[in-house]
């Protein structure tokens, strides 16, 4: 397939467009490299993209983090770059009432590929123009097996059939007699099931239809489960399944075709799986501190070795250290090792291609996570190689001051991550500094590093609290374009604050700041006392686990400012 | 009328409840006392409550800021009060909904004093219960005739015409050939005209029916306006109108039954008049000043003579002072004077009742304003009688950290006031302080001194933007119940901030903070600047227009900290 194909095939048939989306059958999830249309037809590298194809034109809709990159990897005479100022469907929306301002047109889309929710946004918004199913759709997924393995419990804290009550005592309260998950980190919540289908999220990509009772069918193809009914089943099932419910949001508009009479309910597993049990909680501290400690054996042995080092050697190194610890799985999303420019573009992952080597006088910025039985990890670290300039200290040091700011905050229950992120971005403004990306988003638990239903951001008018036991990132950034980008990010818990009725932050990542990057001069004291306090406390919880050069270093980076 | 009476009308009539609102015709609009039902039933003298009579209880639904003084004024045994955690509404709801859990009910209303929105709210929340008209309702307005007046040009900036245009435009757009404005301060806004029907906003009371022709039909009773038609009339005219559109959140629900096709769009005034023209700022600027002056005269009166002073001499004192300035026309509320433990309720205002005489080693809080013809005013000062204690200096400078931080915010545009919220709240919150009302409210011009469309509010989750040219107050506190209340509320105007794309606030209120309570310490530099940035400010504004004798007791008050 091409976009040459897909242009000639729109001008035989008199169809004025199609929309091809990133994902396939599992709406809201990550998909396989060889399941990326979007990819494969533009060359656009990055997780996240939507793509609009006309008889003359192609528009790809990108977010903020990942201007810079399509507009290095996409071709700009076939290609049109569209900066997303809102969700992707909602610019697509914004452009198609540019382009079909007084006319009528026809639309082709994937119904497998577009969830009911944006199926209803798309016909609200533009009753002009007639969205239709491509013929015989298919849901594009990859042919190669996955391995499924049971999460066990001494990581999940509660068993299936635990977790089923929650959800049947909803069911009951809705007066809802079957369900169906589409969302596959719910279905993985709900039945402790893993997969290896893909390479940074260990979600087993299945449907499961609940019914009242208590009993479960599972739906998936290309896994090695074999209790699972093939996805062919889904028609026939869901065709004869009376009062049944779903989640638009998640669910391909093709199931509404199979069951027109499929009702619209929020799944509970959502809001459940967010807030964290004891023994999620405590497998998140624990991970944390055998991550830090491969952070910090990756920090030495760089400070040490960065001589001649490319990013992508960087990030092998960092991934040979996480995979030493225990319980460790996979990497959780593709490293983002950054040097000098190309950590000003947000999301950039090295390729052999665009590998830069370091050199001293520059910024490196490191993203990266893992996942491990008993909790997933992300951390952004900016690390200075050789001598930064004092512009590069200045605004590391505002970063740090406004990711502080939010770490510290105090807030009452029931506050939502929009009306928090102005703790963070407020201090930046102040210098005309900003980033365009949101602040803070949700953490599964051996699941997607990036997990609902909460986030922290500006744009977002969502009304959904933070609630105690719920892990989060906090992640302000600066990026300056063609010289550095900085990014500081830590993963916190939220607990009660003290003994009021308030919450706030509890930090679970351990890995020191860069103090070479600190002007202390721009600092309150109540500021610095934070830095010291953290500093120590990722020396109190790492150094067990250090060799003896290792913890010289260590203390050294985590000494009071 | 009395509880009794209605409740021997439910008990007659087989009827369950009635719902009883402190309002008339003009739902979003303050009333005159002889207008105030809620008063003569409860003896409660708050500014906003809402009632619910059963054929046994009686329940009054208030907020935060009046629930303490609604503990004293109201009789325990004839009424229950519930302190709102929601809007008025929703909170009656929810008691609604505790009520009559299983069973159905009749309950009457009067759809004068109930808008459609609120119907169709409580309606949709309780299917179980028949909301039913009183028999005859009626508007229940004053008999005392207004008078009215026009607001010249000079300070509105902009003529009827001119601003008739915009309000065309937007019915062109949404194909509505017939607009009815039912609230007066849009009204007054359009037609620039003003009453003097309540004591504290002077607008006009008014319906308007606009045709797209530009023809506008003035409704209104109980004014010595000629040319308006009676209230009476509206039935007929309304029934008679086609294609015909109104504001649900401001109309009366009993409209809707005039002219049941009547559609739902918003009135386009409410937008267009919160964001003020040139005109309309510097007359903002200009009544600032003579405000300042008025209140700085009468806080060095006081510093010279509070012995022996009540809190209504305080309050008669400070309207005098500012009834000596150019352009003043009313006080913009009534005065909250408020002496030590008075000032923890939070919207008290002394009667001779209650009426304290001021003594050293307490906190007079002092909000006020006033009307002037080229703007409004709206300041609260904490000011401290003799030597304040260390508590009082702490939680005192709090709150002006809290204030600050949120005075110099800087943010995007698009930010609604909910976002920013917690720069005020947080900084209180990590001392395990808070205020349970707003931070701030929108402000009339020579209008109602609390305005919409946006608030800053950490609960609500609308999503106005803040604007260029929007007048905002910032008014965190902190209340110890039996002690004191410290409040600090300056206004503002929203700036462009310096060249960036960015907003921010710019003071409009000019009278220096109490010196006094402020515990250096406790200040951060940038607060330390920002107070006596403001404070020059303040002395160099206010100069020109006082004594000898106030001037030099300014030039201490604003000497830096």
């Amino acid at each position: 397939m091409s976009i040459k194909s897909i242009q000639e095939h729109l001008q035989k048939n008199n169809l004025h467009g199609q929309i091809i989306t990133m994902s396939n059958l599992f709406i809201a999830q990550d998909i396989r490299d060889d399941e990326n249309k979007i990819k494969e037809l533009t060359n656009f590298t990055g997780s996240t993209a939507l793509l609009f194809v006309t008889q003359k034109n192609a528009y790809l809709f990108v977010d903020g983090r990942y201007i810079l990159q399509a507009k290095k990897e996409t071709n700009p005479k076939l290609i049109e770059l569209i900066l997303q100022d809102d969700e992707a469907f909602c610019s697509l929306s914004k452009t198609l009432k540019k382009l079909y301002k007084n006319s009528s047109a026809t639309i082709l889309y994937n119904p497998w590929e577009i969830s009911e929710q944006t199926k209803l946004f798309l016909q609200k918004e533009l009753p002009n123009i007639n969205f239709s199913s491509v013929p015989n759709p298919s849901y594009n997924l990859t042919q190669t097996i996955a391995k499924t393995f049971t999460h066990q419990k001494k990581f999940t804290g509660l068993s299936t059939n635990e977790k089923l009550t929650f959800v049947l005592n909803y069911m009951k309260q809705q007066k809802i007699d079957n369900y169906l998950i589409t969302s596959p980190a719910n279905a993985s919540w709900l039945l402790n099931m893993r997969s290896n289908a893909l390479k940074h999220s260990p979600v087993f990509r299945a449907y499961v239809l609940i019914n009242k009772t208590g009993t479960c069918k599972v739906f998936a193809n290309s896994t090695n489960y074999t209790k699972a009914l093939p996805l062919e089943a889904l028609e026939d099932t869901l065709k004869n399944t009376p009062k049944l419910a779903t989640d638009y949001r998640t669910t391909p508009s093709i199931i509404i075709d199979f069951a027109p009479s499929i009702q619209n309910y929020k799944d509970p597993i959502e809001n459940l799986k967010s807030i964290k049990n004891p023994t999620e909680l405590k497998g998140f501290e624990q991970a944390h501190i055998r991550d830090g400690v491969a952070v910090t054996k990756f920090l030495y042995w760089l400070s040490k070795n960065y001589s001649q080092k490319t990013e992508l050697d960087i990030a092998q190194k960092l991934t040979s250290l996480r995979q030493e610890e225990k319980n460790y799985y996979s990497d959780s999303f593709n490293t983002i090792s950054a040097f000098g420019a190309n950590g000003a573009i947000v999301h950039y992952a090295p390729t052999p291609k665009n590998n830069l080597t370091l050199k001293k006088g520059s910024l490196l910025l490191l993203d990266s996570g893992a996942q491990y039985y008993d909790g997933t990890t992300d951390i952004t670290r900016t690390i200075s190689i050789g001598k930064p300039t004092e512009d590069m200290k200045q605004n590391y040091t505002l970063v740090l001051k406004s990711h502080i700011s939010l770490a510290t905050a105090v807030f009452p229950e029931g506050t939502s991550g929009e009306k928090l992120d102005i703790l963070a971005r407020n201090s930046l403004l102040q210098h005309n500094l900003n980033y365009a990306h949101g602040t803070g988003h949700g953490v599964g638990h051996f699941s997607n590093v990036h997990e609902g239903p909460f986030r922290i951001s500006i744009n977002s008018n969502s009304n959904i609290p933070l609630q105690k036991g719920m892990v989060t990132s906090i992640e302000p950034g600066y990026y300056k374009e063609n010289h550095y980008g900085i990014r500081i990010e830590n993963l916190y818990q939220i607990i009660k604050y003290q003994k009021t009725p308030y919450l706030t932050f509890k930090a679970l990542t351990l890995v020191p700041f860069d103090k070479n990057l600190i002007l202390k001069d721009l600092l309150t004291n109540e500021e610095i006392d934070y830095i010291n306090t953290y500093h120590q406390q990722v020396f109190n919880n790492l150094k067990k686990y250090l060799s003896r050069l290792e913890l010289d270093w260590l203390k050294d980076k985590t000494s009071p400012i």
